[in-house]
């Protein structure tokens, strides 16, 4: 029940995909955890160089002979102008103070580094022969997209509607994930507004599988059986999931960023765009919540990425959630403490528990 | 396998029911024909006052000899000031210019009256021996609760959060309508705040049936046998659907309100207040767009509720859809027009076809 064409595509036993978190979250360990239990681990590479990319490549291959994958942030076009990055470094002043950190002026980000970066980690999925390469944020060129054809790495695109899903699949790519309003962390709309690219999945999976032909993968508070058999129910092939994965053993977020969801409700987490300038869902916290009045100031992704960087990175290392960009989605009442494992075995089981009652029930009836 | 606890409480064959959409939607055809399907057919009493609720009543009952419910507005407290809605007031005359009509300034509505009505629309409801009451925008007090019980009359609360919904469960109600962010029209929520309390389904009905034990019926952008199988296997025991109702041919929904749905796609339904004080969920017109900007100035439910009515009304004998409220869940692209009860039948057929093939996928994997 749980084998379809996309779980042919990934070459997996459970159409069951890791969210690319990036930032730290997505340890070799997580990824090859995932892999080695019939799900597809992923690396989360959009914060990373080349050369780092190349290296947790080669520590997820010591770990899994299984398939798993890399995704990459297609760079979006942006103008770092100096005098408006001071501005907003103003804004971050009494947080700073709050913190009692004295703020240190990051490097501005420049478009044709972004571009550069990208092109080389591409080549680095293309060298280290990694069989899936998922990509957020848009749809990378023509260009690259033959040149990983080419090398027979599978293609994943992200969309948050339906005429996203419809570009996607235009494009060439072989499977779309679709990320519903329940989704934490950024959002991935590159032709849709927000709000309007804010849709429930119940609403989003049925209209888009109606129009596009590739597998379609949901993604968004799916945390357990019964939400993965309901998105296959809706017309999904799979699921991809995030938080779920975060409060695992094998995750790489903090502490006390695994406490926080563990005792967060649904009603907890919103959109900010204060931390990095795109739309994300997290647990409001005391940075959300002193920064909102800034959030039609602040300048676009990765600029305000950057300069925000030095305060998450104090608040990591003094452990402080207060001032931490606490990505969830809007189901953390689910979340668990538990090993990757664990976690896709329980959720096949549950699945399948579920269709076999409903399937007793169904020949009572008759 | 479409019977279960909520079937048998209802007493209906299909965990299907009709939303009680206020206004002259819901009209006794659209009713009776839902309850004739083997669904639960409401009447959505909210702005009715106390004899015509008994004459709607009445006239659903020559037509059906099945259950059906009323659904009542529990009455929030508002003050309205003559200042307040008199400025409000004249945000609307470039609106009225535009549909070409003189604004005659309604009666203010009076709390008072509000909640005169409602206790005659209980009795009403006792006196015609009604077997089911819903309720949005609260819950109704202790006493009213215990009336109705006492005439055993079921009663269903409405939730948009796993708080709300364990606050309907404590206060004696038996099922919860579980309003997700896809919904269209007026959000139910009474304890929690927007935008808080937009929660989509697939978070929404797992973390709720974790927490309250009455039946959990889901509501929000569920369209066909797709999204019941859907919100069954999350752990809801029905749906409620507006929306797909709404383009029936026995509802009451003027021609071009049912023409909008039906070519809408999911990205043009937007939360506004501007209609009625209270958020609520529609596709986006002129009357949305030119409001937008006095968003957070217009004054509470339902005094510009009553401020607007001579626009919509208007709007509607023009048939001009730009300044109808044209309320719509986030599935427009999955409208047909066709009888209730080929949609109800259409969508038991289809989630029990789809039941049917997991189940044997699911026996050839063993």
């Amino acid at each position: 029940m749980l084998c379809n064409e996309a779980t042919r595509l990934l070459q997996v036993q459970y159409p069951i995909i890791q969210a690319p978190m990036a930032g730290g979250v997505t340890t070799a360990k997580l990824v090859a955890a995932v892999s080695n239990a019939g799900g597809l681990g992923s690396i989360g590479a959009g914060y990373l160089h080349a050369a780092q990319t190349r290296e947790l490549i080669r520590e997820v291959r010591q770990l899994t002979r299984n398939p798993f994958s890399v995704n990459l942030f297609v760079p979006n076009e942006f103008h770092a102008e100096e005098e408006e990055a001071a501005a907003a470094a103003q804004l971050l002043q009494p947080i700073c103070e709050k913190l009692g950190i004295l703020y240190d002026m990051p490097q501005r980000p420049d478009i044709e580094a972004v571009r550069a970066v990208f092109d080389e980690q591409v080549q680095v999925v293309i060298d280290e022969k990694v069989p899936i390469c998922s990509f957020t944020f848009g749809i990378p060129s023509n260009e690259i997209i033959a040149k990983l054809k080419r090398h027979n790495v599978l293609l994943i695109g992200t969309a948050t509607t339906v005429a996203e899903a419809a570009a996607v699949e235009q494009a060439g790519l072989d499977l779309v994930v679709l990320q519903g309003s329940e989704a934490g962390g950024h959002r991935g709309n590159f032709i849709s507004e927000f709000p309007e690219s804010i849709i429930g999945l119940m609403s989003l999976i049925p209209q888009t599988v109606d129009r596009v032909g590739i597998p379609v993968i949901a993604a968004g508070g799916i945390m357990d059986g019964r939400g993965l058999l309901a998105a296959l129910c809706l017309g999904a092939k799979g699921v991809q999931m995030g938080t779920a994965f975060l409060t695992c053993e094998e995750s790489g977020a903090p502490a006390v960023y695994k406490a926080a969801l563990l005792s967060a409700s649904e009603e907890e987490t919103v959109f900010t765009r204060t931390f990095s300038g795109k739309w994300a869902r997290g647990i409001q916290n005391t940075f959300m919540k002193e920064m909102q009045k800034h959030e039609g100031a602040v300048p676009a992704f990765p600029i305000q990425n950057a300069l925000t960087q030095p305060i998450r990175k104090a608040a990591a290392s003094q452990q402080n959630p207060a001032f931490m960009s606490l990505w969830s989605g809007q189901s953390p009442r689910l979340a668990k403490r538990q090993s990757a494992e664990a976690l896709i075995r329980s959720m096949a089981a549950e699945a399948e528990g579920i269709v076999r009652s409903m399937g007793v029930s169904c020949r009572r009836s008759i």
